[in-house]
């Protein structure tokens, strides 16, 4: 706590420590001399108010909260450096939870943040969240809050999301396109909605131009690294059914299936062509090129944060629930040639 | 702020608020009945503690504040993680500042925070930090600082870095093994002593091995990256004295220096060889792949974290200052070959 509290700034000025606050809030009671004599003695001072006595008066805290699933990653860093953006913008502190992909954290986070620590809620939900009666527990003590990205499907609520099932039939077609007839889809969730909807973009991609989805071919990856390289490798390895293509609906995933290629030998683009969700910034100068679906990650977090402030700003209506949907874009390279 | 608060869960009870709030602390004044009672109301009322004045009454915030330059950058994602980890483990909450390595944000930055807050401060300078006016004002407020990676030079403060002037002797040495006569050093920051001592090991390598440094291969860069590209497009566009190795002390002037090559149709490591301070993961899927110096960035992030906490915890002693040093590793790979 600041060595200069406002009794010690009170005594060394000679006033009562009601007429110093007042005067710190630029209040009509207190002469426009003392003012001046107060402000030039808290600078000397280096006086800084007491930031939770300010929340308690003000009853706020003018702090917002991201829950993300974790940060060394592209796609995440960018949209919270799009929200810090936004935050900064407003004086408003930025307190940065992760979840490492674990409903356990993500419920204690939710559960601890009802305590009213902060004036609103940014969220983009770990793989394995099945149940919502957490965020229905948040929601219900009034802190608005705003999903992201990884959004609930089961709860009435302002999100900003992408165009994820167009990008997944696009992703698809693309691979049709450029003649596979075998196509692989990775995915790293069942819950998530926004997996739901890049399988459906994938399926009926598949159906329009009547290729039958082989279920062997829709592979559920995890969190664990060594599992997922396993399941590409078995899958790559057969001798028969092998996919000639592979639509990646997440970054990491793409890059497993790099490594694994490198280690059995099997040339991208010649043998099996690839494209994936990513916000990789060396996608161009991968060994070859990834094809991408590249989601405007900075402005999600930008468009996220600027609704938030425009419910703790109570600036939209009370039974008004926005959901912003932004524009993937398909970047062709040479891995899906 | 929460909707039940002390005060209507005393209502509920038909208890005075300090009993409500003696029998929450588990005081002895509380008989064993009075506080099942209130316990099993708190849990159907939901209630949770005001953090505000929680902190107020303990005079802590449970609060530590990260101020860094940038967080889509993986090294500092990775240190972000490992900070987080331990601060989680610690029931602490993790305030992140980005500065955009921008002196002016740091400042402000700095100067907020001795508004107590936080409980302790993680701080990387940005690369334009050359008064340390504002760390020292911070300093003296008594809150614990560590710094990582980006440390000031001009102050005796507890630290955690790398062994940056061996990783630059050991990165030039690389290069010349491998061939190299005319190596540039590409950097970011003037003022940096992680900048100063990758240099110095650049230039005492060049000694040993009896290569006179050419001042017009060391470039200096900025935050601009169009200003960087056009650097290194005109250093290796040269007719004369084109360099054939460099020597990149961050990540982004190495992707800098991928892209000039791809452009000018210079081949890597026909041509020019490179190395570089790195922490992509998909260093070894790029074309070629990529030789670097990689930091242990989690651990350091972990190990800074860890020392702020025996800090705030008074478990290192008043007059001690630790300055932990972490080793980095340097993995060849095809830039250099």
């Amino acid at each position: 706590m600041s060595n200069t509290n406002l009794k010690k700034l009170a005594e060394e000025l000679g006033l009562s420590i009601s007429s110093v606050s007042k005067a710190l809030r630029d209040s009509y009671e207190i002469s426009a001399e003392t003012k001046k004599r107060v402000l030039a003695m808290a600078e000397k001072m280096n006086y800084q108010p007491n930031p939770f006595a300010s929340s308690l008066r003000r009853k706020k805290s003018v702090t917002i909260a991201v829950v993300i699933p974790e940060i060394a990653n592209n796609f995440f860093a960018l949209a919270l450096d799009g929200i810090q953006m936004v935050a900064q913008q407003k004086g408003y502190h930025l307190l940065t939870y992760l979840t490492h992909e674990d409903y356990k954290n993500e419920e204690a986070t939710i559960r601890h943040l009802q305590g009213g620590r902060v004036d609103g809620v940014l969220i983009s939900l770990c793989r394995d969240t099945e149940s919502i009666h957490h965020l229905v527990s948040l929601h219900e003590t009034g802190i608005p809050m705003v999903f992201f990205d990884r959004v609930p499907e089961q709860m009435d609520c302002p999100t900003v999301t992408t165009d994820d099932y167009e990008s997944g039939f696009k992703a698809t077609e693309h691979l049709i396109n450029a003649g596979c007839k075998k196509i692989a889809c990775l995915s790293l969730s069942n819950y998530l909605s926004i997996t739901h909807k890049r399988m459906k973009g994938y399926e009926d991609a598949l159906k329009k131009h009547a290729i039958k989805l082989d279920p062997k071919l829709v592979i559920q990856c995890n969190n664990d690294n060594e599992n997922n390289l396993n399941l590409i490798k078995n899958m790559l390895s057969a001798k028969k059914d092998r996919p000639d293509g592979i639509f990646a609906t997440v970054e990491k995933l793409a890059i497993s299936t790099y490594y694994v290629c490198n280690d059995i030998k099997l040339k991208i683009p010649q043998q099996i062509k690839i494209i994936s969700f990513s916000n990789l910034r060396t996608a161009s100068l991968l060994s070859p090129s990834l094809s991408t679906i590249t989601q405007p990650a900075f402005e999600i977090g930008k468009e996220s944060a600027s609704l938030l402030f425009r419910m703790i700003e109570k600036k939209t209506f009370g039974n008004r629930i926005d959901k912003i949907v932004l524009k993937s874009s398909l970047i062709e390279r040479n891995s899906s040639k």
